[in-house]
């Protein structure tokens, strides 16, 4: 047994493959809808897979599986994990890898009887997806305290059974309480293109970008496609490819790292032979600065109502989601660079473009992510995948800086 | 008793206010769809109008009504006429200001007991909307010649009822032959917005715009919108807005009088936290040229090829749809031109941008149309809407069109 505890790959390879086998999809993906009868199952095998690694496993009020691994001292401990539930068509990663690579911290100490001084927490956040109980990270933002009692209590999945009722009918209806922490860690694929296109096996995320999202309408004039010459019209449609190209060449120009999508586009009335008179469209807007979101928000006000005149037409935007970027703890983005360098992988600082059950904890304890690439960015999706060394990479990164920050 | 017959103002809008009560709609339009009850009774009352203008009225295979009054020579008639039948949310004027100013002719005349050379021809053409029995122009193309018999009797409403039967329910199932034809003329109401804005009471139109739809399919890549960095996306929505306004820019580079809409735009999957993947648009492209037309064409194809290639995106069209465009008869514009002159009122070539029953009928003879403005371009509408002056304006210069072809 060498100095430095590593990662059993064949385990954690096999671990990954066992729980894909639950909810199983005809297309190499998993449909475990979060507390579902295969959630249970899944649930069910990774309480065992945690005793069997010497691990307590308790259950929180909100379905959260807290499993326990004592330090040589008591206090705060050192947490790390994510969720097993999955997409509708989700994949085999998204989310099971960091709860799963955090068993193979458990697995990998235990194997060696090496305690930790720091006690050590692996938790299985509930209903991260928010699938069935709109809108997600329920265990985290629970846990974090940002949840309201109430609004837990009315939370009702679209089968119309409510959240309490659910956790009880799966049998992890919990009453354990949050032990105190130290700081939160999570491995999670990158669902993104960024690493692979880079070549590097580890992204140090340094924090999760805001979100704002818009809806944009524009409104021109319904009118004859033939009748109408060209400099008469009030062409709804053309305002809006206007307004989309603009504001993108805008947005870059601020920042190159804004990303912005129009992803839904509705053109009334839809006639092949109708000057389309208006449109609705939404924007996502994305950023890891706070003023760079206000910027750009301030430029597509402008943008939509210039670009919107040069044809015509009239432009109304109003925001309808606000999330703020989230900045990771200086120190545990440090420990995690550090434990890439001590695992030999090729690392790079990264920015979260989605969110993670590591957004609710970040607000309660110092937090930090660990990113690995998966093939061609592709994620929600059956054929999400990622290159086994990166499984391995990820799980020696994490269980490296578990140990510097648990001593 | 003046030398030059006028139509009789109060008349002619007398009667289109009477009109506009069969199938009235509380918005000011009308809701007279061919081959309805409400059709019928527009029927009957313009059959009995004509009589009492001294004319002869038979009905065809298709239902069209032949108003008939004979010349002082034997031979082809002058004729002129327009539809009775609406929209579903249609105007007082779109069809009916044709046939109703074609009525004012018969009336003048027989006001003045004056007999033309040749004979004169009255039709109010079934079906020119086409919305119960698509795609419309059917008495029109039926009379040309350019319907197939088996096509007719094939021919199904909405309802499901044969379009024979349709005929048959309402009385208008006709046996006459039809008359051999000197020329054709048509009085309609613009549609569009040009004689309004430069302030002439006729437009002498010189013909009709080819129409040709196409269908373009961009492909790129579903993403997320908060993973992905702009520099990795195939964004199908962006491709379209490029491909939109570049193509707009080049056709308008070859020629002025292109028109060109993008009415239908599907942006699949349509999710505002996804980068879309695939996007489907029509193009409805009209210009009075055939090479123009071809020239636009082939610009499309580099266009669309060009600008989603910059967007990592392919682009696939298919034409579904291809009108010729239609010149009128040299010696017809030549008479309306001078005619407007007659009659005082300040005129002006323009090209028809929608289809006319005059379309078909320039296939059989020498064929011209008479436009008068309509308030704000609009048709299609019960909003649709004409000055009187220039109602009374085109019966006028019909009504001196038809003395000099006629003699």
């Amino acid at each position: 047994m060498s100095n430095t505890p590593r990662a059993n790959a064949d385990r954690l390879i096999d671990s990954i493959a066992a729980m894909a086998r639950i909810g199983a999809l005809p297309g190499g993906g998993c449909r475990r809808l979060a507390l579902s009868a295969e959630d249970k199952a899944a649930r069910d095998i990774f309480a065992d897979w945690c005793r069997e690694a010497g691990c307590t496993v308790s259950v929180d009020r909100f379905g959260n599986m807290l499993a326990w691994r004592a330090g040589s001292e008591e206090g705060p401990a050192i947490a790390f994990g994510s969720h097993l539930d999955t997409q509708p068509n989700g994949g085999r990663f998204d989310g099971i890898y960091g709860v799963l690579a955090g068993l193979e911290v458990m697995r990998a100490l235990h194997d060696r009887h090496q305690r930790t001084r720091r006690p050590l927490l692996l938790v299985n956040w509930t209903n991260e997806e928010g699938v069935s109980f709109a809108p997600g990270l329920t265990g985290s933002k629970g846990f974090a305290g940002l949840l309201d009692e109430a609004a837990v209590s009315a939370l009702r999945g679209s089968d119309g059974v409510s959240f309490d009722d659910s956790l009880a009918a799966i049998g992890y209806a919990g009453t354990a309480s949050a032990p105190p922490l130290a700081a939160y860690l999570e491995a999670h694929i990158e669902q993104g293109p960024i690493l692979e296109a880079s070549g590097s096996a580890i992204g140090v995320v340094t924090g999760v970008q805001g979100v704002r999202w818009f809806e944009v309408h524009i409104k021109g004039a319904d009118r004859h496609a033939g009748t109408t010459p060209m400099e008469l019209r009030q062409d709804s449609f053309m305002a809006t490819a206007r307004i989309a190209l603009a504001l993108r060449r805008v947005a870059l120009g601020i920042s190159p790292d804004v990303r912005l999508t129009i992803g839904r586009v509705a053109v009334d009335p839809g006639s092949i032979n109708t000057v389309p008179g208006a449109v609705a469209f939404t924007i996502d807007l994305r950023h890891p600065r706070t003023a760079t979101l206000d910027e750009v928000e301030t430029a597509l006000g402008h943008v939509a109502v210039q670009e919107g005149t040069a044809e015509g037409c009239a432009a109304t935007i109003a925001k309808i989601f606000d999330l703020p970027p989230i900045d990771f703890d200086k120190g545990v983005i440090a420990a995690v660079g550090a434990a890439a360098s001590v695992a030999g992988q090729r690392a790079q600082p990264i920015v979260s473009g989605a969110m993670h059950d590591a957004c609710p904890l970040a607000t309660l304890v110092p937090t930090g992510m660990i990113f690995i690439p998966c093939k061609g960015g592709i994620s929600h999706n059956e054929s999400e995948d990622v290159d086994p060394a990166h499984l391995v990479a990820g799980a020696d990164v994490l269980l490296a800086t578990v140990l510097a920050l648990a001593g």
